[in-house]
């Protein structure tokens, strides 16, 4: 997984049906953790909001791990981030 | 998942069965989202067209979120972007 | 999805039982695909030859795809490109 | 797999139910398995402490290889290594 | 699939119980496949000794088409390259 912070949201009227009622965010990953602080699109499953620090898993874990399994989603916020060491 | 621009889109005659049918569009991720600015071949999903702002997942989530499961497919547009903040 | 250029192939005698009878061909992708030009390993699944522009599937979908689901096979070739646009 | 170094941990209170009484650790790759150093959160499933040099698995193998199919997690501490030549 | 070099193998007592009995080997890609050399652990499906070159698939592939589908392991070295063109 990855760290980083809520920077945006994005309106996706046209989607595929299986996305309806998903909130999709934009997360800036912290710098140690890329590099080149490529930003990523994940459905939201904490309730996050913009500028908290989140946890985003990626790939098939995404969708599994939140019960969305028939999503086309590869990436999700599955925590907020309270505390750490080594961020 | 990843947000891009569709600039263009190819066309493949001779190709796996499980493809026949499919749109192959070219998608370039905006400059945030991958500082490279690789270009992915991805699959429409919701009938995008060149010059629209679009939403991409990647990997199995291409696949069996579109309920293309068994196709040799690993990214596809899922969603227009209409609006966003922090792209 | 990426497209590339097939610039060569590799024998290898022995290895996984399940890789014996696939043809392995080394593709290398497309400048606007990957500024790097880091070349792969992709098992063709559609008759492909040395300088043809073709389009590579990558990860689960390569083995699910192809139909070759137990090969231990992380990428295939699934379409010649005729013609494109924006590549 | 990579081979990096146990640098610090994280502390998520809300998170998804399927990660709760995991313990989150950051794992910083070593320079000759990733270049930028970036680093990643990983479950721990083999007892590492803080300034160990761990052995990570990522992608379904972290969920599937450690007996949390169902769990949002997408890298896991899979070994502590005692050991190495070409590190 | 990538090419590239063994160069070394790791020792790792403590690891998980799914792992017990594998060998770990260090892999360094060719320079034509990633340009940054960076090296990855692999395990050994096929009996490669240090200084081979070999051939080596990633992700779930390794899992599955190693019939070791329950082990946490993202890459195996599957076949031994005994020539190529365009490597």
């Amino acid at each position: 997984m990855i760290i980083g912070k809520v920077v945006g949201s994005i309106v996706a009227t046209r989607k595929n049906e299986n996305l309806i009622g998903s909130k999709f965010m934009i997360v800036e990953p912290l710098k140690s953790m890329d590099c080149n602080l490529n930003r990523i699109v994940a459905v939201d499953n904490v309730g996050a909001g913009i500028g908290e620090i989140v946890l985003v898993a990626q790939g098939s874990a995404a969708r599994i791990g939140c019960g969305i399994d028939s999503s086309p989603v590869d990436a999700a916020i599955v925590g907020i981030v309270d505390d750490g060491v080594g961020l």
